[in-house]
């Protein structure tokens, strides 16, 4: 009795009025189908942990896009499921740069993210009101693109979704869910409200079929959804997204890395950007105190400008252990307010940052406009220590550089002022700090077994360092390699770098 | 030679100008082994992740608040040390209730945070400028006195410190700051640069003064420290930190639970809420139809309101297992804007939330205004499978009850709308619904050998749940007993409860 009651369920979820019953016997044993298999393969991804899926709810407005929601919500296990759902403009995102709310959101490995207001979404709706012109249209999908297959490669499978419906029907049901009383039976997204004109709507088709006509090869392609037939809608984004679940459970493991190479080869041409270091630079203590006092009075009130309020830094330091760049964050982070500046020490992953693509972890730290992060190493650590220990497979490290190239070009796209500094210093200096720390108490905790090791590396990593700078080194997102072996000249060379940069941003 | 040029560095990172040279030695000293221990005693609590450490900094400006947060850093081992640096009205303030941005950025045990801007600093501000009069600013007092007592039971140890300064010294000090070129050497924190009046200043002594005088004798006390001479105020705050340390690794471990007993005795009084339930309640289909679209209806649009926009909704949903929390959430998710609601199904606390008080996993969860959040289970966890599995001690789940008025009160007093459900069946409709539950392919990841287990507890959890609804039903966030042996009957209730609710708050 209880199992007829359930499925009498099924046309009362429904829309109801648009459903054609000689066909309810046949979806609704689909629907039977469909559900115990969607559990069976969320249970075992979420097992896995192999993939998360992030499913993109596209269409117009009627289409059903809640209602869809809805649905899968009810069919799936709630526990490994997340809405992810965006307006077109909220504070939020004003408060950091493009992508930053997807990333923040990304659901974990195993899990499924159905997201409202994708990226699409965002980037249609610019289109159309003329926000951007056509080919800004065209650049910001290729980075989409990019970004998407970026996220493949990194085990996040997207699964893109358009409901299609004729323009009169949208019309039609928009009209009725906000007809009289006793109407509202699902969520109601008007997500194209401010679509008005004939014009924008030209637009909105034009680069919704641009959209389709520029899927790169590599990135998951659309699925067209008819949206007439509520369940037959229903079951079909059910089925595309059991697809997905079953293709994610029979992806490969992720590569293991083979032994690196002793003798590690460049991969960037050009000559290297180390060896025209002069380390012997060095400043007068007098000097350093005059100059560093200066550039910190300087840094300070740029980054309390009202011009900086609306932009941001974003700030990397690497370099060579017992290079000093505590130190010298130390000098900049006494030219900061605390309240708008951020350090994060950025150590081994944790069991979630290793449940999300590595650049997830850097995403989170991502400071709101008006503030100030500094990054005690960063997201540069998968081309570097996990290149030279073999952490990440070849192929891995070196898609990394594309990769970061975009994730900083994102940042800066969105205003924020990147820069970085490899602090360099020599194998002879090295030696003389390490020995150092040994000695002093309070500088024991600054060195392990760990540091001797990687010295014995100092070639790998030379190659490695080389290989950074060469291919991320960006206008918009410089290195600034720092002669590091007199402290007082890094310091304050670091400090005027970031004085001249905002200088000329501002 | 390097060691001595370290030391050098010292009066270098000094304000200077005030430091007298006879005591350098001496200091010198002290910071050495100051160093040195407070380097061993952050490793050892790192290690044993006894209790984490809130230290607030405290005083007037130009005491060197900022100075002495950067010793710190330069003093503590980064990876285990962060700063939570509030102004006093910023956009996320607003967006969340009293307390939230502290408990968003709560160390996790075994770390230490330093807090620029405490709570004080907000009451103080508030009171002085007359936003709040004496007796609710003494109220206040109360709740954070309730709180961080609570905290202290939860393993987190505040160290609250208070830098005095002369009026007359403070002003130099700020003047100099702010002075020609060169003179920044250190973060510049203003936060009382708004109080201006001598009525303004005389209310933030007195209440300064109050605020020392009422700290109840479970929570911490105050430490007044001298800022005149920066080096030795410095080590006065870093011995206090280290004492607070060595306390912290001194702590008896947290109580084990000894096992439950088989025959709970209620610890509230009065008659049980749940025997009073009527569970024949039922409704017919057509019934069911017509109220709960209607119901929804409703509920859309006071949701969408812009009254609600400066308010928000928390929604707590428990029940026996198998009582219809889901089919109840369903329904009133699909009354949602999902850009604005969000569900959280509360399982199994995770490693990081392990590491924080229990109610930091909720917090992190706690909607921006304008938005609603919807619990399945909750912090009531605590005293219902935690009290009757034994997973809490008899003394940490007992205290939980007035914790969760605490909680709960901070909620409403900032403008939230705390709603809460028991759905309540009986043990016959329970195994009807589980024996349904093993036969219907898609239902059967909702069964568990647990569901069984816990079916067994049902006079343990019977106590639970009366004395839960006794202690913690309160006006301003009450708790719903719904019959729920009719899923109809329950869904419509849920509904119309909310809309009633929202139409008396709004």
């Amino acid at each position: 009795m209880r199992r007829q009651r359930e499925t009498g369920g099924l046309a009362e979820m429904m829309d109801g009025s648009v459903f054609e019953l000689k066909d309810e016997g046949q979806l609704r044993e689909r629907e039977a189908v469909l559900r115990e298999r969607l559990l069976d393969a969320q249970f075992d991804l979420a097992e896995s942990r192999k993939e998360s899926i992030l499913v993109l709810l596209n269409g117009p407005d009627g289409a059903g896009k809640g209602q869809v929601l809805n649905r899968l919500h009810g069919w799936l296990d709630p526990r490994a499921i997340k809405t992810m759902a965006y307006d077109i403009e909220t504070k939020e995102e004003y408060r950091g740069p493009g992508g930053w709310r997807y990333w923040r959101d990304l659901p974990a490995y195993g899990h499924v993210g159905i997201v409202l207001g994708s990226w699409y979404h965002y980037l249609l709706h610019r289109r159309a009101t003329k926000l951007i012109n056509k080919s800004e249209f065209q650049e910001r999908l290729d980075i989409v693109n990019r970004i998407e297959t970026m996220l493949a490669a990194e085990r996040v499978r997207i699964v893109k979704i358009w409901l299609t419906l004729s323009a009169g029907q949208a019309e039609k049901r928009v009209k009725k869910n906000h007809g009289g009383p006793g109407t509202l039976k699902n969520p109601l997204l008007r997500e194209w409200r401010s679509i008005d004109t004939k014009g924008e709507r030209k637009r909105l088709v034009e680069a919704a079929q641009e959209i389709v006509a520029s899927t790169g090869p590599e990135a998951p392609q659309w699925h067209q959804v008819p949206a007439e037939w509520p369940m037959a809608r229903d079951l079909a984004v059910g089925e595309i997204v059991l697809d997905a679940m079953q293709q994610a459970l029979a992806a490969k493991p992720p590569r293991k890395a083979p032994k690196p190479s002793a003798r590690p080869r460049r991969v960037s041409k050009g000559p290297s950007a180390l060896k025209a270091l002069d380390l012997g630079l060095s400043l007068e203590k007098s000097d350093y105190r005059k100059r560093l006092a200066e550039a910190q009075k300087e840094l300070y009130a740029l980054t309390r400008s009202k011009k900086f309020s609306k932009r941001a830094l974003v700030c990397v330091f690497e370099g060579n252990d017992a290079a000093g760049k505590g130190g010298a964050i130390k000098r900049m982070r006494a030219a900061l307010d605390p309240v708008h500046s951020e350090v994060y020490p950025i150590a081994a992953p944790s069991e979630e940052d290793l449940a999300h693509p590595y650049l997830w972890r850097f995403w989170k730290r991502i400071p709101h406009r008006g503030d100030v992060a500094i990054f005690d190493r960063s997201w540069y650590g998968r081309v570097l220590v996990e290149r030279v220990e073999g952490f990440a497979a070849p192929a891995d490290w070196r898609r990394a550089y594309e990769e970061i190239n975009d994730f900083e070009a994102l940042l800066s796209g969105g205003g924020y002022i990147v820069h970085k500094f490899w602090l360099s210093i020599d194998q002879d200096e090295q030696l003389r700090r390490f020995e150092e720390r040994k000695e002093v108490p309070h500088k024991r905790f600054k060195i392990t077994d760990e540091d001797w090791r990687n010295r014995e590396k100092w070639p790998a990593y030379e190659v490695a360092i080389d290989d950074m700078v060469a291919l991320t080194s960006t206008p918009s997102a410089p290195w600034t390699l720092v002669e590091a072996n007199d402290k007082r000249y890094a310091r304050v060379k670091v400090i005027e770098t970031l004085v001249d940069r905002l200088k000329s941003e501002l």
